[in-house]
């Protein structure tokens, strides 16, 4: 399948089109397990933010190239000059903490705005873990929508290994995905390998399938699903569940109440009742 | 059994007082599924906000009429003039979408706000979930305090599928109740159904029972023990999990400070005591 | 084992140093099952600031000494003064209960900040809940990192049954704790008794071992784990999980690039590279 | 001027509408100073939650009856029941203090929510200040959006000298409303009488004018301005404003996104624009 | 002056480095009263972005064209097809109200990021005002860190009297920006026109001079303070003020331990401390 | 005048109880312009915190000894050890930027909390500023309830001119403090001196004095004012204003409820009223 134009030029992505509405992003270089370095993430952040506009997509569906790893993390070699805090790369790198701190802050910043991408884009995206999905992997998974999994997927939240706290979203993110939180400092702090079944059973993923053929099949099937409804709804809900994480209830129903004013006036209401009634399947328009 | 005189004339409920200090509110449109339209909405608020005050209550079981549902959701037949933006129902309906806008942000909060009426009840309140369990199921199940179900009973958060993003309570409050927000994204956006099982696994609710009968006499149960407890202890505990949910930990532990320091001067606690000391089971007054 | 020098002096607590960085704190008046009074978590919070700030320190293990429980709560006999709101004991106790109230919100206070020392401890710590686990254990086990306990743990959140909701941590932390709303309303109002199981089910505990002992053993072995690995990640991770709950996804994205500006300039994510590279056990400095 | 029928069975407030648009609300105690008790607070909540959803009304302009008292606060012989705890007044009042807190919180709950009638009524309310404005007045004053008062005003938070923190909004509010802390705290604790000079200085009136007579005028001239422009701007300029106070400039830029989407869809804007250009007076129809 | 080579380029603004380290942004279309359209807004942001990590400026003067305007807000020809929910400008705008609202919401979001630039620009930006400062003049000052003006200045929030309420930050940061919230209901409701001595009253702005000319070289004298100091101090306190405004103290106190902690290793200090015990002018490295 | 035997044995402080009730802390390093280093903040606020427990204390006015400093802010050669980020002044200090980071991070924190115990003390504080006022001077006087001054005062937030950022407080709070946040980025970002009457022009302080020795004893005055009201209310009144800055006003009212249930019960009130009635001056108990 070829990619659309607009999303051809990608170094170490695939992005195709498999379904109408629904969009396949493949991480692509799995020579090196999928590992990340700053192209990459910068890659990553500009294909969601170029999807959240495209008024052709309707679902996203990320996974990663061969069967190995959905990614393996952070590609050590390529990071070394970050590790370093010499963030720029450049020969006068400063040496005051201070101003080594300033860079390594923006440079989080950036790092997080790209992995965020998933999060802020308008459209619901679906991630497929397989293999080694260790790290960034998390990260990456925590900002997307729902999780699902090949049963014999190799998880770790594994930054601590390397002398650092994850700071790409998963200590963010994690307490708010799952529901056991001593289960969530438990991983974050051992670095521990964890599988599907205990994946599921805690809530990261929300399905485990046999391999990650059979996963992927699924997330196409629910892609295509939510590419067939109302954008209006979907994309709607995406953005009040979003807002609702981390705010009190109050907080999300006063925002809702906004946000629907306006939403409620759509056509795809009309649509789908009558659609109901007639027990037709309603299409919508694009948004 | 009659209702007590005060709830006697409510047209779409039943209200009754099967044990002393509890109450039973059926929704009772068994013809139409339980479905709700404005009336119903209104009268839903109006007996959560007298049982409030009522001291002659102390637990609220919250179940639907006849063995098909709890509430299917909304009755769209009833409802067609709010889908069409014209919350007032009027013939002078406002053409203009800010206008409109206006009108349906009141009555979105007007909804929201009969709804929430069970969370900001003073007694705590047990929902029997049974047969069809809809759309507007899930608001109202997700704004009382403790859900059990009917092991047969069907479950969807169906709004996405007549176009519209949930609004009544649902995306602002289920990702606080349940553990898994994979999960919570799923069933919003597909809308898809799932069992007593599977809500049960996620946390939804946290018990199931073999049939609604068998349901609606483990709420009885739980009700009546909930009755025999002291009320400023039983109420202290809602309040302040409510207030919890949805803001830091340090908030929660500020604001349980203030409220205990009057809490705590009750007589409730010495008697409990001295009641525990005798292995007696002690009585608490009204509140 | 006899205790560091340091901590040799408290009454109800035996600390001890049974692996290098690994303290062991153990709650010791068994012959009370435990049961805690003023005297107790004053101890209680001076011993996990102490050890916050000892270097040698990396991890904790918390438990009861005995088998019958880990705590049975607070000491009802010990604490009557503080039930009739005389917190300070004294024979011009107020009668005003506006100065009642003023005390005892200074004794929650204080009371609250004891318990929360081992949230506020920078290194994780691990509780291991067993036997008897009522009232006080739930606020000071929802304080800890991670919850292990043993199979025939009986746990309750007992407050209710004395009159009062539980206002030192249970209330503002346990929804956070755990994924299912309707599980806390439930355990929290009814005061009900609850397993192993259904602890581990909800995610209360992220572990149950067959025996008290076995328990023990784990959370030890989980204890060298963690004093192996970089402080500097180790401790980051605590901090920035426990900033997370209760904040918005934002906001934790936020403070994290702030704190690891300058965590990411250590030495020890070189080291740990590097000893990952060349498969040997990385060690890490002081913090 | 005959008060619309609506508004004419207040027992103690005159309510007309002497211009187009611009309704005026008079509290009409003179005789006790303006001075509230139970039946006005809950009158005065009625009127302006009626007025928030009267269409013919566009702006509110609030004074006091008579030359002495724009209000003198509470009437302390009508409130001795409150005073003393007993906030139902009747015979079998509880004598245990956390059920005297119980309904001393609803009391001041329901208090409270009368008097913020004037910051969630939906149309701008311009508060005009005279005589005596002490205690109540500066709750109700800081509810309402603009405040202008006569040059002989006499302001003072009197509460503290009757023994009580003000509870009915001037502490929660106040703080928001002028630029100086230290004298927010200063006319709190000590409350001390201020003129409308300082009152002008530190914000709390943004003008004052020579007499009652005079600074009503203005008021009526105000409030004839608001009403001749968009309602949908006005309206939303005030709900706008209120959502951003106490929350962070993130939070008020991301509600605005979603009210604006709405509200900009007006005809109110090409109206408003066209009309400028022809130099003409726009009109707008009702919200 | 020419302009550095980076910022040549921009149509509508000049961008020039009158001294060292400090760098002058003019708003360039003084036939046209500097009012802005879209281009404009997107080279504002683009050029607040580029300066904020361009290491050779430490502080940033702003200010308008000619003598008339800083600017006299939107051009309202240039945005007719906002104007009118058509956001995109194409043929097929959408006629659905919640498709239309997507796009307005992008729409706003957008402008308000590009306005937004000048305040998570990491250099302070001081604004000089001067001429007609209309609408969007008050949206950009708002979002800068110093105010000033010329004493001839001509303020209004005119957004209302175009039919809409200001959404590109005025309503979000007004409230914070100065101390009180009548004055600011007032001139947001009203859309009056106010003068420098009035701005200066109520803190809007914190100097006036004489004339634009005046006024501009006051900002550069200030600016080139600015640039005189340690950049990590400076930046660090805009960066940190900004955080404090609309979170409580404890969440300010809190960032600031962190931030700090990486910023007190500034050799920053020492020399800065050298320096004043010599009495000599210290120099800093850029950051 | 003698000090109270429990507040004798502070080395920099004088603790007197001019009048009944009133407390006076007077700074006392004249020699060194009442400059503070680690010592001094430890004595500092362990004395705000025994006067905050301290029945026989209702009010706390604040100043420093001799005529030339309230206090010249951080004695630069004493806190020297500080300033290299070793904070501990150990030597081994860490070189390691992340383990200095660490120490710097508590040690900001336990200065904060230090500094902060005026702001947490039960009593109303007034400061009495008073010629240098730098640095330090803002931090402690912004953590202080009411701040008046003498005319010749010499203001600056000085700590950028020593290459930091105000770490104490001056930052979080400043901006609540006063209404021009103009005002607070200038004299922040510039370290300038300035006066007492822009001080009050902008609402630092509330009141100017002719001489230090007219301001305090306007200070002891109002102390003793406050002394003589009902320090139930009176406290409350800190309490309830201090909750509602930087929170929310539905959040000041809902904790204002909560407070006030136990508040008002108190004898006060009654006793407040009838002195009020009988035109005598009321006497309060303890608190």
């Amino acid at each position: 399948m070829t990619p659309p134009e607009a999303y051809a030029n990608y170094r170490h992505f695939n992005v195709t089109i498999p379904a109408p509405g629904v969009a396949h992003v493949e991480i692509n270089r799995p020579e090196k397990l999928n590992a990340f370095y700053k192209l990459m993430w910068d890659e990553y952040g500009s294909i969601f933010d170029r999807l959240s506009s495209d008024s052709a997509v309707r679902c996203i569906v990320l996974s990663g190239a061969g069967e190995k790893a959905f990614t393996a993390g952070l590609d050590l070699e390529m990071n070394m000059e970050m590790v370093g805090g010499r963030a720029k790369g450049d020969e006068e790198a400063p040496i005051d903490p201070a101003r080594k701190a300033w860079a390594l802050r923006k440079h989080i910043q950036e790092f997080q705005e790209a992995i965020s991408a998933a999060e802020r884009c308008d459209k619901p995206v679906i991630s497929v873990l397989h293999g080694f999905s260790l790290g960034l992997a998390i990260d990456i998974a925590c900002a997307t929508d729902i999780r699902i999994c090949a049963s014999s997927t190799t998880f770790a939240v594994k930054e601590v290994d390397i002398g650092l706290a994850a700071d790409i979203g998963t200590l963010s993110r994690l307490p708010k995905v799952v529901g056991s939180l001593s289960w969530v400092k438990d991983v974050t702090m051992t670095a521990r390998f964890f599988g599907a079944e205990e994946a599921l059973r805690v809530g990261l993923v929300s399905a485990v399938y046999g391999s990650k053929k059979e996963a992927l099949e699924a997330a196409m099937r629910l892609g295509i699903t939510l590419a067939g409804k109302s954008p209006v709804a979907v994309q709607s809900t995406k953005a009040l569940v979003n807002y609702s994480v981390g705010r009190s209830v109050q907080e999300g129903l006063l925002y809702t109440q906004s946000w629907n004013a306006a939403a409620l006036q759509t056509q795809d209401v009309p649509n789908a009742i009558k659609a109901t009634m007639q027990r037709k399947k309603p299409t919508f328009s694009k948004l």
